[in-house]
């Protein structure tokens, strides 16, 4: 069975390639460049990909009207959370599940799995289980395969979402037990040597380590 | 009120256009490079934006997978119909909605134009209603603008179909009235000097203007 598995380089995605792997998929990475404004990231998932033995691809993604503090350096990376912060990329997650989507009708597999965290996450709207349902129904409706699957009565690609509903210390847990390399991983929104621990991501970060009763080896 | 118009340059696209700007809304044309096997249909695009006075972008959508017989010339393009055509491109129209509303959502725009018909099409499954209905659903759920509008008890980003249950010959007619330029506008796949009138596309455009009474300008 084909999987295409979303891979961004933070310690999500990768718990989640490990996690496909261990449920016997053939896994095939899609690493996205959208301009990030750090690359490490982008190398991060290169070197996961590669320590996994897994295919992957690099889509370059084009967004020049960018509109996120993610995307833009005229904009501070907020270090505090209200609402969806500033660093919302709009329509990311619609956006890379439509090109796995694409992906995985071209090369015929079965599923999709994407690491989106709606317990310990940042409040984007594109990493709620209700989004994830409406997802479906797109694919379902809206692709060859998905029209194909349901005529011969068998199931459309399904986007797998396995991290969904659990908190980044089971997160870690279980990557440390599936042997996840999590010294490869990256996942500040700063791009400098070492992580910053201020922005929203390394705080979720350094707050499942501690929950797990773990010491991060980024650290 | 802003709009984010998506533009192939084919017929559909240019009425819709027109359509638009017809409603009184500021248009921003989105021009879709995505390694169409001829480039005479881009080319069309950009003229009609020019011709309309609207802003244009054109985003390079990288699918190195191709899996369609309109990106790939290794294949043929089919001349007759049954079933979905290999000219589908796997979740092509997914993946210009979603950067649609990206950029929607990055310039603040109310309402996306797509110049979809499920009367006289090609059987491609994202030109039915039922589709985008569901990607209206993924809008409200995946993004800020749709969560906001929520909250403030307003509308999210709307898909706007206005062709997506007209004939052929009733959207030829309209763009006429609303002075679509149709020598500009370029419907074959093929990308030879001429259009090769044997495609879907060059099959359907036919029936349209036959059907109006009209004769096409590009003839």
């Amino acid at each position: 069975m084909k999987a295409v598995v979303l891979l961004s380089g933070g310690l999500d995605s990768a718990t989640t390639l490990y996690f496909a792997k261990g449920k016997g998929y053939r896994c095939f990475c899609l690493i996205f460049d959208y301009g990030q404004r750090q690359i490490k990231e982008l190398e991060a998932a290169k070197k996961i990909a590669k320590r996994t033995n897994c295919k992957s691809q690099i889509i370059k993604v084009d967004l020049p009207w960018k509109g996120s503090s993610l995307l833009d350096r005229r904009f501070a990376i907020p270090q505090r959370k209200s609402g969806i912060p500033s660093t919302y990329v709009p329509a990311r997650n619609i956006i890379f599940l439509s090109f796995a989507l694409s992906f995985a009708e071209a090369i015929g597999a079965e599923v999709i799995f994407i690491g989106a965290n709606a317990i310990d996450y940042s409040g984007y709207p594109d990493c709620r289980p209700e989004f994830y349902r409406a997802m479906q129904r797109v694919i379902e409706l809206g692709t060859k395969a998905g029209t194909e699957a349901k005529a011969k009565n068998k199931k459309a690609i399904k986007i797998l979402t396995p991290l969904l509903k659990k908190s980044k210390a089971e997160i870690v847990k279980l990557g440390l037990k599936l042997g996840v390399p999590y010294q490869l991983t990256w996942s500040c929104y700063q791009g400098k040597k070492n992580p910053c621990r201020q922005c929203d991501s390394c705080r979720l970060r350094a707050k499942g380590f501690k929950e797990a009763g773990m010491v991060d080896p980024l650290r």
